[in-house]
């Protein structure tokens, strides 16, 4: 028997070129399944939160649970200050009216910021559903509120005007819905809310929007058996409609995350800092402070453009993905400084996407002789990514060993740039004064190496 | 085996005086259930309907139905009239805001109309769930607008100020819940929506509340089967809490109303003028259309005093009790108009309450000769209910047979009425002119008849 | 000179018989003024407080003052526990929506309840506008809330619905306006606020508007000097479009109520249960509690209709008119209950209006013997008004003289009533034991007394 | 007698030094004042717009006007998609909550933009005040909405927490005033608004909160005879608390725009790129389309950096002072790109204030022979403001005329430049290649040029 199967998979490789094996429900038949090849080429990604937290739209988008879970008193206070005692969280969500959102303008945002892929909010912890559902009555976005198919409008959006891939966020536990918390109380020894809820949503949402991500989130309190994570990864990779391009992420259950599924996220904002042998991604917001728009965020809660360039190429040097978020206003608006930073992001990606998309990290992630550089390959160049232009007019590079044919060039540039071995190793590289009118873009410019030995 | 069974509950029942058997799950077992005496004794309850639809408060408790299922001109056109144009159902929730609820108040206000017991609406057909429910998410009392276990809060009002007996309204389907649609668009093959909502919320309402009735609605759509209704009913009788106590009506499935069940409502307001075999409820509402307040009803939307103690003498004398329905407004009060009728209900029941509570139907229910003139009998006595007083000097009565001790009063009033035998059978009552001062009450009128001889 | 004036209004009077006089603005002249005759004949009216106090509805229409003026605990907390700490009173407007708002039927409503005119609130101590004012910018029911002129739909629903004269309340003062806040802290000194407010928008009105009734308040605070009433009557009873059918109070200033102007309201719910020398009229309201709708009133806080007519006989019997106030709701609605007191006005005088409408002050107000009998006259008739239906067979008068050929009948019966002279004056009415199904009321009774000789 | 007044003014001006006589309330009296020298010195304002319309915050400030006077199609939309049919514009102002408004920080805001004064919005044509007034009852920010004195708060941070003059812009008119509509309707034959609303509101601003600027608007559909606008600063300059410091501009009337007054504002942004003989103000916004918050508002509606540098420049030269407008959210906040523009503001000024602050015009605005380049001048010093940065190795100026002493240098950067003079006049300086590191500042780039000889 087992001889036979054997012999079908070298049929179906070999002969038939088509996969007729199945991923099983475990974790090294899961995590077995390769990477869909567009993730790693995109290299960024744009990550929306809105929801019902846009209303309140303070705090952060844990606002529900800092209120009533944890009893923050800013929160409180803000709760006291500006509304009626008995106002419910509930209450909100017919004040998320969303009278401006115009999924084809946001559309044409993200991919002017040179992302690849979107991932959006389709239910964050509050559990309010933001598509047209059948798991979560009078709790969802069709219901109550903006009377829209939020995430159907945004995926035909996308999908018409862009080609980005359309990825989707979705928590698995809820912070106050009682099935959930019925199974905990119970140490998780019952699953209805599994049952009842989470996999209806989950297939509902795949089987209506063949989504290319599943971002999962709210896992962290029970175990991947209790979510029936791997069982669900079987059918996403086996049978739904986007078993060969999804990507999934790693937050599936206690202790999943960093070591099983598809990229690994392993914790908000991860940026590693060296070389990573796992696929990951870092997801990270533009606000410092929150996913969910604050209505009250001020110029310096925003990451500079410093900044996010800054994390931007360490992330991709050593291996990762950027998933960089925006929280939209409950009008359903993306602020203008939102749209600055996509803007600027997009700016400096048409002159050096070069030595981003596609590319591999390089055997060097920063340089070992001057700081704030960064390494990445694609074919045989190397991109040396400064992120301050040099203040001496030669710029010595530790990492790389120049051949004769060696030549440098800066994206965006026209000349070619005069170098010269290293004395102990690497090389250095002249760097004329160049007027501002001529520099290529203003933050992180990019020297390109070709003919490297090493 | 039979044989000993037989023999195990000949035992039982004559030896031991307990009940040992147990109901089984098929009509003829649920049927044979005797109900429990409370219920034929009480005669007049109060029902309550409150809930989202209180908020529009506009042609009738259907409104969702009206406006987004039948699309009722009048209704579609308020909506447009008054609210924004995505403003949704749901919406309303958050304006439901209870802020004069004071339950204790209440249960004095339904003690003083000689109610013996409350049926109140828990859920109706929108969903919302009038208490701290686990099984509907943000959609409920608790999470949503009033921010309170309104079932709860009266259930203990009823319990601590009065004797009344409390009972719960449950709707079985609701018209939009998605898990219901998809199991009805499966011509109930399927029975998601009973098992992950119905029954568990059933079931939270008894244990929590160990309420005395449980009146079902919502039923025709489905066969019992498909509601599971004699699982349900068999648990309720065998192992809840109130399984000594609580009466059920006969709302369980298509074909069940007035067949199967507890007592019977056949359909709303059913009063069938002729003596039932089986105890039965006359549904129905003090508003004469609509179960829910209404803001803009108008007084002779009304049913006034004559109308409903007539509807009321010839319920009772036909074998039934009268559940008299109040809508409460959003802001939790019950109008002066309903309280009016309900206090003076009370104050005809305090005349005349020997006529009514504890009685039973008599071998005829209104007179052969005299019309509006309804009969209900307690161990010797005879009542004549007379709903017009006399306008000639002789009430003849043609279905009292006389004997010599016969005797003829009036409740409320002091002194014994003279009569003789009629020419052709019956009785004639010499009416004396009573003033106005000494009638002893304003609406319906007892005569006591004593010693007949049928 | 002297005598030429005189001559000229010998002239006027008699061979023209034009009224070629004006009156002065000073009280002898202004009181001079007959009250045109219709008032006097039409003894009942219906008063209606509508406006901004509408919406929260609760406490009574004096709301902004308990609130934020005396700082009355119960209607602080009630603001605590409903509405954002910074609600402000103004922010109450745009919730004063009308949407049931229906003139033509709170006409017909009137004119059902027997009465001959209506006063309704215009403007209120809150300031608020009800019609399309110049004079409150953004401070007025068409520029805020309902968006309606609501004077000016209910003055053309009842002049060409019903008969009834159409009267406007006006209140001279504003508790919080600030012009007149400085007037005051002026002790009056200044009249800002008169020039500027109370003159324009009383003179606006009548121009518009055209009432019969113009029906002063708030006046109290300040001398009549301050609010130039003697110039403002002068006008009204000169220039004004309604200079020969108005009528107005006599609340112009400090002193002036029960002393100075058009019919004498002395104080709220005056009901001096003697005769009086001048014209008055009872304002009073069908809520105990409230001129303006109080959502949490209960049927016990409502008068009765024993209460209500013996208030309205005593009223008439004394000479005055009697004003009954109803409340409506934010949404435009009159409530049932006031509805029914409204009816039941309405059917009383049907039967018995004979000794109402048009009819004069007896020389007797109330029996000398038997208590609860108010007497009126027409004629040669006079009406002996019972409340309590006797209770002995025999109804002694004391008041009455009777001739020889005196007739007692009942308004609403057909027969007459036998009587005799009583042995030391006055007359016994023979009272037969009449069925209830022949009374021709069911509160208040008239006796009417013909051929009297006192 | 014209002697002795002549006299008089001698021994005040020569021996007294005080000015002792008055402005008379004509146009050459007013016009001949000397403005307050701060003004001129300042250059840079914040003009702030907020108001009820920052409450729909859509299309503009203009937002009711364009509603309701001229029914703009997207605004009647807006209103018909978002509101219900009976909403106004007063029912705004219950959400005009400004609970994030923190005038503290706003003065830090402003301080920190380089600005020397504020002008902020007292009322605009909707007539809203938003300050503790006594002339606009129930239609000001301490009645509705905020229920808060925004200008006075805003007033006492700016004089407590920066260096800044506080100004405040007032509107003559008000779009929907009945005072107003009934005066223009007169064609201003009649002046009751001005009498009774305008001159006691603008006396009440100045009297209470001492503005250093009175910057007037709405005056343009009346002569300023209508408006007594001579009057009132004939009373600003003799009698005010604010005569000597006070400056105002030009708006008073028909006519008087570029004419009368103060500075001259002559038409919104007023930029004219010549040099004017008097002094103005151009009266500009960040957001090209809106002087009020636009929620909808994208960032390619924002002037760029170099936009907004270029206008402050060019207006500069010419005389002028630039007043640039941001607009707060109706919660209270200034959004991130308003920050953003104000912040960059203030750092381009840390580095080239010196050419700015307290310059006078040159003899030439801007260069005859090299574009994008403006001048000032203070002292001996001319500034020679480079909008571009030169991309030629040598930079020609036009315009100055060096002598042997002349020197060369940048603001901002240490080394002198080396230059000669050009072949027909003018010089030509040398413009190494400076790297991006040792470049000043991002925009516009100054060159100090000293000892010229003309």
């Amino acid at each position: 028997m087992a001889a036979l199967i054997k012999f079908c998979f070298v049929v179906c490789f070999l002969v038939l070129h088509v996969q007729c094996d199945r991923y099983e429900p475990n974790w090294p038949s899961i995590d077995s399944r390769p990477l869909p090849s567009w993730y790693d080429e995109a290299k960024l990604g744009i990550f929306i939160h809105w929801g019902v937290f846009s209303v309140p739209s303070f705090s952060s988008e844990w606002f529900w649970w800092t209120w009533q879970g944890q009893h923050l008193p800013a929160v409180v206070d803000f709760m006291k200050q500006n509304y009626r005692p008995d106002f419910t969280y509930a209450d909100f969500a017919s004040q998320f009216t969303a009278e401006f959102y115009d999924p084809l303008r946001w559309a044409e945002l993200f991919a002017g910021s040179g992302a690849k892929y979107v991932v959006f909010v389709s239910k964050h912890h509050e559990g309010f559903c933001n598509w047209a559902t059948n798991v979560s009555f009078n709790w969802n976005s069709v219901a109550c509120g903006p009377k829209r198919d939020i995430v159907g409008e945004l995926a035909d959006a996308i999908r018409s005007r862009t080609k980005l891939h359309f990825g989707l966020y979705h928590s698995l536990f809820e912070w106050f819905h009682p099935l959930y918390l019925q199974d905990k109380a119970r140490n998780f020894s019952t699953r209805n809310f599994v049952t009842d809820k989470t996999m209806p949503e989950l297939k509902e949402l795949i089987n209506t929007y063949k989504p290319d991500v599943i971002w999962s989130d709210g896992d962290w309190e029970a175990p991947d058996t209790y979510w029936q994570s791997t069982d669900f990864l079987a059918w996403l990779y086996n049978d739904s409609p986007v078993k060969d391009t999804v990507v999934t992420n790693d937050r599936w259950g206690i202790g999943t995350a960093c070591h099983h599924g598809g990229f690994y996220t392993c914790s908000d904002r991860y940026n590693p800092g060296t070389l990573q042998k796992h696929k990951f991604e870092n997801a990270m917001t533009i606000d410092h402070y929150s996913w969910g728009y604050r209505r009250n965020a001020r110029l310096s809660d925003f990451l500079t453009m410093e900044e996010l360039i800054s994390t931007f190429v360490e992330t991709v040097s050593c291996g990762g993905n950027m998933l960089m978020n925006v929280g939209p206003t409950k009008e359903g608006t993306i602020i203008p400084i939102f749209e600055e930073r996509l803007q600027n992001m997009g700016l400096w990606l048409n002159v050096n996407g070069e030595a981003i998309y596609s590319t591999r990290p390089w055997a060097h992630q920063n340089d070992t002789v001057t700081k704030d550089i960064w390494y990445t390959s694609k074919k045989d160049n190397v991109y040396a990514i400064v992120l301050s232009w040099p203040t001496e007019d030669t710029l010595v590079l530790g990492a790389p060993t120049p051949s004769e044919s060696t030549t440098v060039s800066l994206l965006g540039y026209q000349s070619k740039f005069t170098w010269k071995k290293g004395s102990t190793g690497g090389m250095q590289i002249d760097i004329p004064p160049i007027s501002i009118n001529n520099m290529p873009c203003k933050w992180a410019w990019v020297f390109k190496l070709t003919g490297l030995t090493y």
